[in-house]
Parts: structure tokens; sequence; C-alpha cells
């Protein structure tokens, strides 16, 4: 099959590797419909992670059933699946709890960006598409949206959840990349009676406007927060989605947050140090993290299929699979915010 | 009137001063039942905090409302009144929302540890109590419930909220001053079906047991936290209060969270450094702060006088007015959890 390939920083190239197949009893292996380059692809990418040995990359897919273990239940060959990015034998505590990315015994998917990719734990981690099949795969808008689930929509839907976004809220997102656009998104249809973007870049704006944003701030820093005040009569605003994870995004989300709010992070940190007596005099809390995808599949899947959600405008690139070194460099770059790949 | 004086570190005195008196007009005074000394009076006491020149301490009482001023209408002269620690005038965004301490012109209620107390902005602040009035006030053990909701009651309550304590939880408790003992009353309250209190105390984990808490661990550190973690089939616990402020405490909080969790925090923060790292990758929140009062006594005074919150065992020493000075060493010197003064 072929598939993608990390050598080094700025090294990826697309390969020819043996077929991936079902090694363990309850593995599933599906053929990939699409994949996609995340955010965090870029650490490796930037030798901000090491790159230690070449290894196969990608945690975000959609694709069709090819073939499954012995010990398989929840899904079979042909149906076509939505895969979170990570594994979950969907019975553990933290499982049943909906943290499924604290599995006991799950982990990272890996190596998607293929044709073909193993999914340890079936049965708890891929989540079956209704109405599409091998035979008839989902047109090309809806399989972009599905493929948002896997990743972005997912984590945007995490960040407004932490947040406590409710009905009316008055919601600010930090961050226009993917996951901040799909925050604005999931802040909408949580029900926020008005949204702020914040964001520098116009193309991101629209889009942002387009996922139900009210209101775009495009300074940041100090500025940034005196305008988002200024918006809110000087009170803040009641749940702030921070979707970057560095210490000026952590900052400002603290400081547009109202008394008694919650700022619901899904940015990984980096160099954030968490202003803990400003939380405990203003009561704002911190929650969120890494976003158990698995466990808002079966309310976001529907949401898609009946056209509530439509979050595949987060891609607007696409290329085939032999391209990812072209992806990884458009995303590097910030010439694309998100970029889908077809096997 | 007689009043209690800070004057500089350990030199805490009780002096006639002149009586409290209406400065503005939506200000009460309030003629004092009884009042206590609050964990926080330590910190002038230790020379944590620093004691500019001599000036009136307390802040927490119970009282009968002697007079008020013209623009006063929630209470009359002649009711018994709580008073929470901090003053607000209740129509703000913040006092609405709840947060009374935040209130944009709000502040600490100073001063009480004395026969008269002058509490501004009465409307906003003080909740008067049904049933007793001037000609009969609570009794001893009424009066000791009702004087716990005017802080420390209320903080522990905010701590379980903040936690997110619900039906069948299970709860740690981490600390075991009136804060914490009241925090596991307050998780009972709320429902939890197992709290685990750290206390290493014979005393107060009499008082944890008395209160609710259904299992004691002693140890602390790494040894506590192997112990919490032993009695929830390694899970963690569905909600942690943190009612200490250290970074031990912080810490073990977090480590006895369960991923998805939620610690609230009432302890205020002394060189605590908060684990973002491990809170993104297990999705363990932080949330709380200063309590506001305020905000939860129409919640908690129903229940103190129908009986079913009895949070007045926290007061192991009683001693007059007067004696002001000896309940400050006897708190300081642990040899009192909490001391209730009576004018």
């Amino acid at each position: 099959m072929r598939a993608t390939v990390i050598h080094a920083p700025r090294d990826v190239r697309s390969e020819t590797r043996p077929d991936a197949a079902v090694v363990e009893p309850t593995d599933a292996v599906v053929r990939v419909l699409a994949a996609c380059v995340c955010g965090s692809d870029l650490w490796p990418y930037r030798g901000e992670s090491p790159v230690r040995e070449p290894r196969p990359i990608g945690h975000e897919h959609v694709g069709v059933v090819a073939e499954v273990g012995r010990d398989v239940r929840a899904v079979r060959p042909g149906q076509v699946v939505v895969s979170p990015f990570t594994y979950s034998c969907g019975h553990c505590a933290h499982c049943l709890a909906g943290v499924q990315t604290s599995c006991v015994v799950g982990g990272g998917v890996n190596g998607c960006q293929a044709e073909l990719v193993r999914v340890p734990m079936a049965d708890g981690t891929l989540v079956a598409v209704d109405g599409y099949d091998a035979a008839s795969p989902p047109p090309d808008d809806v399989l972009r949206d599905l493929l948002a689930c896997s990743d972005v929509m997912g984590t945007g839907w995490h960040a407004a959840r932490a947040a406590g976004v409710r009905e009316g809220s008055s919601v600010v997102v930090v961050g226009d990349g993917a996951v901040g656009l799909c925050g604005v998104l999931a802040a909408r249809e949580q029900g926020a009676g008005r949204i702020v973007a914040m964001s520098r870049h116009a193309d991101r704006q629209a889009l942002a406007r387009a996922f139900g944003a009210t209101d775009v701030v495009e300074e940041r820093g100090e500025a940034g927060e005196q305008a988002v005040l200024g918006l809110t009569d000087g009170v803040g605003a009641d749940a702030v989605l921070e979707c970057v994870g560095t210490g000026q995004a952590m900052s400002t989300a603290f400081a547009v947050a109202r008394p008694g709010a919650t700022v619901g992070f899904v940015g990984v940190p980096h160099g954030v140090e968490v202003p803990v007596r400003q939380m405990f005099g203003r009561n704002v809390g911190l929650a969120g993290g890494v976003a158990s995808v698995r466990a808002y599949l079966p309310t976001l899947l529907p949401k898609v299929l009946d056209g509530a959600l439509r979050p595949g405008a987060v891609f607007d690139t696409e290329l085939p699979l032999e391209q990812a070194p072209e992806a990884y460099r458009r995303m590097d770059a910030r010439e694309s915010v998100k970029v889908l790949l077809r096997p």
C-alpha cells in the first residue's frame, strides 16, 4: 500500500509499505477514503517533538472497513466508519465515563495517511456511519464533514462543552485554526447567543462568520482583551474556548472570561503558566484537555448527516495521498488551514 | 464599643473604639451575637500579610440589625442576620450571576470581632434569618450553625459545587481545617456516595466522620495518593475538594482525581503551580476560588434551620470577645479548629 512516512523534521515521504493487516483479534483494517494533516503532525515536522526513526504518520481518517479480527462485533467489512484519533477498549472505567482518551489499554491511532490503516480495539473505537457503505460511499461534501469529526470538530466540541456553553451564552474563541473554527461551530450548535472569534486572517474570519461568529476581534494581547471587554459591556464572556495552547492565548482567555466563567482549553499547552491567583480571585475555572472524540461521535455524526453541522469547510485544500509532503509544506507555511488527503 | 484590633503580627488587642455607625444610606449596623476567627485572620497575625497600622479585624458574624440607613429596604432593625464575609451591591452583572465576590463596588466586611459592625450595602449583603429576632435570638447551637454559614460552610459548599459533586459521587476532601470539614458536610448534603477525608488528627477525623466521611486517609503525599487510589479501584475520585491552598495539597488533589473530574479549590493558593500538562492529558479541571457565600445563603440557611445541616460543630472553642487575643493564640497553635467569640 501507499503510505506517508516521516523520516526527520521536514522530511515526509509517500512510500510503498506492507499492507496494514489484522494483528489482534480485536483489530480492524480500514481502507481510507480520506485522511488529513493535523496541527499536531507539524510538531515532529517542525522538530518540536523528536523523530527517532522513520515512522508512518497520520491519525485522522474516514474509511471503509476492509477486514476485522475474529472478536470484532460492532463493525463489519463494507461499513463506512469514522475513527477518533485514539483507540479505546470501550469498557474500562474511563471509557464508560466518556473519557476514552484515558482508556487503561488505549493509545493513539497512527499511520492513517495511507491507503489502509490498522485500528486496534475496533469495537471500542470505530463508529459506523448510517446510510453509506463501500458500494455507496459518502459524497465529497459529507466525506469532508465526517473527516472533520475524527479530530477537529470533536475537539472544538470538547472545548465548548468544557467551557460550559449554554443557550444564550456569550462565547469567545481564542484561535482561528481548524480547531478554533470548529469551536465556533460547536458554540453555535450548543446555543451560544454571541460568538466572538479572535482572528487576524481575512479567510479565517470569513469562515468563522460562516460558522456562526457574530463578532471578530483582530487585535491580540491587551488590545484584543480590551476589544472583547468592550463587546461585553466590560463584563467578559460567559465561556471562553482556548484553542491554541500558548501562554499568550491562555492569558487572553483568562482576561476575557467573566467571573464565574470557565476557560475550556484544547490547545496542547506549550509554555503555559496557569494564573492560579487570578483564577481564585475571579472564580474562573479551567477545564478540557485532549478531546475524547469517541464520546462525541454518537452526537456529532447524526448532526453531520442531517446537515445541521457542516465542519468540512475547514478543509481548504485537497491533495492526492501521494502529495502528502506538499500537504505538510502548505500547513507548515500556513498556506492552508487544513489539507485533506485522498488515497 | 469593645472591638478587636490587630496592631502587628502576634499583637491582637481587645479595645474600646467608637461605636460603629451608619455612614452611607445603604449601610446597616449590626449588633454582633457571635463572631469568629478565620484561618485568613492568621495571615496578618503570622506576619504573612502586612499590618501597616492598627486596624479592626474580623469578617464572619451573625447578629441583630441595630440600625439601617435610609435607603435600606431588605432588612430592618431587630432582625437576626447572617453576613457573608464580603459585601455586594446585589444588582451588578456579577452579583446577578451569583459571583457577588466580584461585585463591581463590593469589598470585604471588616471589624466584626466587636460588639457592633458596620455592613455596607446591607440590601445586597445581609440575609435575614426566619423565626428569630432581637427578642428571641437563636439558641446557642443554631447560632453556631448560622455563624459557620458566614464563611466556612459557604466555602466548603462552594468547593463541592465547583468540584461538581453529584448524587453518588466519590469525593476526596484534601484538608481537615474548618473549611475542609464543611466540605465533607457539603459533599454529603449534595449527595456524595463516598467521602474520603484526608486528615492526620484524631479529633478532626472524628468530626469528619460525624459530618459524613466514609473513609479517612492519614497519609500525605504519595502515600496518601496511593491510599486514595486503593479505595477507588485505581480509578480516582469523581470530585476532589482542595481546601488547603499549598502546592502539596493541590498536587495531591490532582493525583487522586479521576480523568474527567474537577478539582474544586477554595484554599487560597500559596506557592501553587498548576500542573497544566497533567490537566490536559487527563482532562482534570480546576474550578472554584473565593466563595460567593452570599449566593449560597438562601440555600444554606433553610437547611440549617430545619436541622439538615449542622456545621456548628466546627467551633470547638468558645471565648468571650474580650479574650480575642487568646482565640488567635489558640488558632495559631492549632489548639482549636475554630474559635467562636461572643460579645
